[in-house]
């Protein structure tokens, strides 16, 4: 059945008024009145919708069912990287998209080649929340996840922290319970969770004890040195793969 | 301490001869003679050597030490992959070696686009090599993994099926016992592992019949559709989590 994303707004009451691009992707599609269609809001919800009505560039339906996206991993965890220089951050965007990030919070650490200006960064996250829709809509996921940016590591640091786990990537971490797995088995449930990845330098010592301070765990991924754009993608795959969302059988919410 | 790879030949009872580049790379490191350095011979081996004299293009250095690199994983895990158009073998490649995979191998599969003949095969077959050859270096493993491509589909199926474990990523699997981590926790104990997982299009029911004929264990990363190059670093990373190679304390052999 074809699936795709509405605007919110285009839902309401038991009905779905679809616009533009939308009612045009139905006629690609070749869905006919009288057939279904999963609409998706974009928030996690689908809604299973018969479609009504056809025009040239509008289409009614009606809302049969919604229910929470099938899509969705039950953890809710938001990737933090360290700016990198050029397409690293397009790449971490697409990927952690894919894999089932919540989303993706980009910050300057003391070793940040790239520093944005204020007009470079506001066309940076136009750039990575267009990549962020795309990924979504190959991937089949039931959000868009968003991508920000954080002021300052001390900003990062309060939204990290305010997860229900919150991991630091840490590369000179070497007690053997901070490796990620002893970390996560320690953690016990969490619904929502943060990881921290540095920029191409990695971090500075006292940025870890900053973050140990603000109480996330420093955490290994082992002795091979991933590039900045591969850590938060394994550390990523750790938490979904821990949490039981890299398969069936689980639902957000 | 400096350590790079060295050709294993110039590896000669208790000394190490050193010529060429890596001479060359010992001056740019400045070591000076009496100072200690790490060789690796890229077989999973790491010689702590003092070095006794450096010329214009060659060095000598005593072996204090032999010892099993300590940045390979224990798990040997090798990756399968559909052959994808363009870069994204490339980033398979090199994501995989920078993970920790053993080597990878490519293949044809039903729904593969690029279909290479064979001057077109060699040139990316070196290609690939010394994209492997770079990760390595760069992420510190101790072996530096060979990227192959099996002819068939079946001379795939013979190589992935003699790993003690092999799994395959299948799109349509749906029964949470194949979940991967139900199925990794299923495997019990093993010290080689074979990842299989298909180009653009996934796979054809046929070619997921004989895998499982072969004794694959057909596997779902769930229900977000990831693109050819994601999946197989996603499985990786599974495979690496689960025998505890994503961290400290743990080493091959």
């Amino acid at each position: 059945m074809p699936r795709f994303f509405i605007d919110p707004p285009d839902i309401c009451g038991g009905a779905a008024h679809i616009r533009g691009k939308d009612a045009e992707h139905l006629r690609v599609l070749r869905v006919r009145p009288g057939e279904l269609v999963t609409l998706c809001d974009g928030k996690g919800t689908d809604y299973l919708c018969r479609l009504l009505a056809l025009g040239p560039d509008s289409a009614e339906a009606e809302i049969m069912s919604s229910a929470p996206s099938e899509t969705e991993p039950g953890l809710s965890c938001t990737v933090y990287a360290g700016l990198p220089k050029g397409e690293r951050a397009d790449f971490i965007v697409q990927k952690c998209v894919e894999l089932g990030a919540a989303g993706v919070v980009f910050f300057l650490s003391e070793r940040c080649v790239a520093r944005p200006d204020g007009a470079g960064l506001k066309k940076k996250l136009e750039r990575w929340n267009k990549i962020a829709e795309e990924a979504s809509k190959q991937s089949g996921r039931g959000v868009i996840p968003s991508v920000g940016f954080a002021a300052s590591f001390a900003e990062m640091l309060r939204g990290a922290s305010a997860a229900e786990a919150g991991f630091f990537l840490w590369e000179e971490e070497r007690k053997p319970e901070n490796n990620i797995k002893a970390a996560l088995e320690r953690a016990g449930s969490f619904g929502t969770a943060a990881v921290v990845a540095g920029p191409e330098g990695g971090f500075e010592r006292r940025e870890a004890e900053s973050a140990a301070e603000a109480g996330l765990v420093p955490v290994t991924l082992g002795p091979r040195i991933l590039r900045c754009e591969t850590a938060p993608l394994c550390a990523l795959t750790a938490l979904l793969y821990h949490s039981g969302d890299l398969g069936y059988g689980k639902t957000a919410g």
